[in-house]
């Protein structure tokens, strides 16, 4: 299968390539069958709403319908430091991205009550966090480099570090997948990695800074302020990759992302070739999620928006890559607790496509209206 | 604890009485605490967003913080006919009613499936079905009488039958609280009863019927004027009585509502007399807590709006109660779908705030937003 858009721009690596290769387009038959059991089942046409279309889309990636409830699932929070956090853009010090992974490690975040709750597993994985981690064997230990260079003064990281985060999310897709998980869910930590986020998505969505730049964890006017213009700063200083970022979705990465962007660009990817589901969180997700689409556009059709993130960047990506979250909650959190509070929505849509009873089996009368949804009659009694 | 705002209207029964004198308000001080404890979870302050809400409202209804996690959770269908289908409002043959009884009792439905994926018990309770039911021992039989008569000709029911199916639904949550359920979903079965779910939001939001009728299960423009005139005709023929909705509510309910409606009304009102949270379903749950919240409103804070309808009458249904609803799908199926489907959300608001670490206990550094929510300094490290 070869790739639907292959990038004109610099070479990638081997395993890269390989991966890219690899993904195919969703299996239309199995999607079409979906679509017509889902009219059959005991209830009024599209009564389901969105979960119709989730249950199609689930059929397409697993290539079967009904498609298998997407479980056991897994949440993987990818954790890296963010050189421009020395710009001020956060209210947090650095050394809490290492005392989250300590707590995540520990099951005392929001995500580990939310996936303990789900049946879904927490794993952890250092792709660059920059102050020391507690020594614990519950952190998979993956560091490309220990935080990012500050992007406003040069590249966040080299192209060789953005690809070799790159296949950290590969290689921890292709674990889950071979461990029997069947449904990934991504999540983030990183202090300031809102602002890498406002960059990548300004690069790939072709917006202004101050449309897509949002108070991540809660910042006043004035540091609001200073945020965007970080951001518009490290955009100007890396203009000529930036200003294609379709040519060059890793160098775009490379200027202005964080090792957890790229470690879930690549999470995506590698779970798009392995035919199984993503569960995107919120914004941080979603900008990484852009670097994935540049890639391979087939990717994101394996992907689901979990939900709703009150940044405004979280708008424009959700536009780029066509998607409806599931859930609407006004949360601003990461971790993965957006996409683990839709879990159960997702697994929801599979179960109702393969275990309701249909017109047929249920003995059920069907309505008076006819396939072009006009009545025949007003009244059948 | 006596009564907020007694009706002035007409006696209600004994037990009507003995509810509402019984219903109190949310335990304020149990509130506070659970928003003190929000505030020191290892998150943002707010990052959790409408689920701190949520968290916080179980408190005051559960008078304890942090609240009981809401479960065991059971799912009520209350399945009633309408006489209006006569008038040709809906597509769908009256027994189709009968036959989805048979449905659910038979595990087929939409209900069933969401039901026993989020861990929640169903129950059948026929408050008025016309058509033979199934000789089955699933079904609670409390058909207070064989379907509503045609509201465009007389009252749908008398005074006594609204306010026995008042009873059947204030029994029924007393039953499965004393059975041990601590969290009751409404859900609802009856062709037709979109429109007397109009003519109820139309009556007590002051709403033009054109405003909030709806296409129901679907139906076409000349079907939905028609409903509309359906409506509008059986408010004017009854508009003395819905001209002042909350003198006298039970009136309203018995002019122009459903067994069923009576029976959620009576269901919300039980569960608010035991501190147990309700999650409503959609537009003919919202219709009925409306008859609640006219009786009592303080009812309406034991109650949680599971998801947001499609139906044009939710959203008036929605700003008359004061909610947001928790999930937001484009789903018009009722049975309680809606609900069950936001039950794993209300359980992880709860879980969140008595299962989180806090900053102190799990040694996270806390941000530099001082409580006023201004940066004491742009940058910590």
């Amino acid at each position: 299968m070869s790739r639907q858009v292959p990038p004109s721009g610099p070479r990638l690596s081997e395993v890269l390539d390989s991966v890219l290769d690899t993904i195919a387009p969703l299996d239309a038959e199995a999607m079409a069958r979906a679509r017509e059991r889902q009219d059959r089942l005991t209830k009024p046409c599209g009564a389901l709403g969105v979960l119709e279309d989730v249950s199609v889309r689930l059929c397409g990636i697993a290539r079967s319908c009904p498609p298998p409830v997407p479980a056991p699932a897994a949440v993987v929070v990818f954790a890296g430091d963010h050189g421009v956090h020395a710009r001020g853009v956060s209210p947090w010090p650095q050394e809490v991205t290492a005392q989250m992974v300590a707590n995540f490690v520990n099951g005392g975040a929001a995500v580990n009550v939310l996936a303990d709750q789900m049946g879904a597993h927490v794993r952890v994985v250092d792709v660059g966090v920059a102050t020391p981690l507690p020594d614990s064997v519950g952190v998979v230990r993956r560091a490309v480099r220990a935080g990012t260079a500050d992007m406003t003064v040069g590249p966040a990281m080299t192209r060789e570090e953005a690809l070799a985060a790159i296949e950290v999310g590969v290689d921890t897709a292709r674990s889950l997948v071979a461990e029997g998980y069947r449904c990934l869910l991504t999540g983030d930590m990183g202090i300031a990695n809102t602002t890498a986020s406002a960059a990548l998505v300004a690069a790939f969505c072709g917006e202004d800074p101050s449309t897509v730049t949002g108070r991540g964890t809660g910042i006043d006017d004035r540091t609001w302020r200073h945020k965007v213009d970080v951001v518009r700063e490290a955009l100007s200083l890396h203009a000529e990759v930036v200003q294609n970022p379709q040519e060059d979705p890793v160098g775009v990465l490379a200027a202005v992302g964080g090792l957890e962007h790229a470690a879930i660009a690549g999470f995506v990817l590698g779970a798009a070739a392995e035919h199984v589901p993503v569960i995107l969180d919120g914004v941080i997700a979603g900008a990484s999620a852009l670097v994935a689409q540049a890639l391979s556009p087939l990717s994101i059709e394996t992907c689901l928006a979990g939900h709703r993130s009150v940044e405004p960047g979280h708008v424009s990506v959700m536009h780029c890559l066509g998607m409806r979250p599931l859930v609407d909650l006004d949360l601003r959190l990461g971790e993965g607790t957006g996409a683990v509070l839709a879990l159960p929505l997702v697994q929801a849509a599979a179960r109702l496509l393969g275990e309701m009873a249909t017109f047929d089996s249920a003995g059920v009368s069907e309505s008076g209206v006819s396939e072009s949804g006009v009545s025949e009659t007003a009244d059948h009694d």
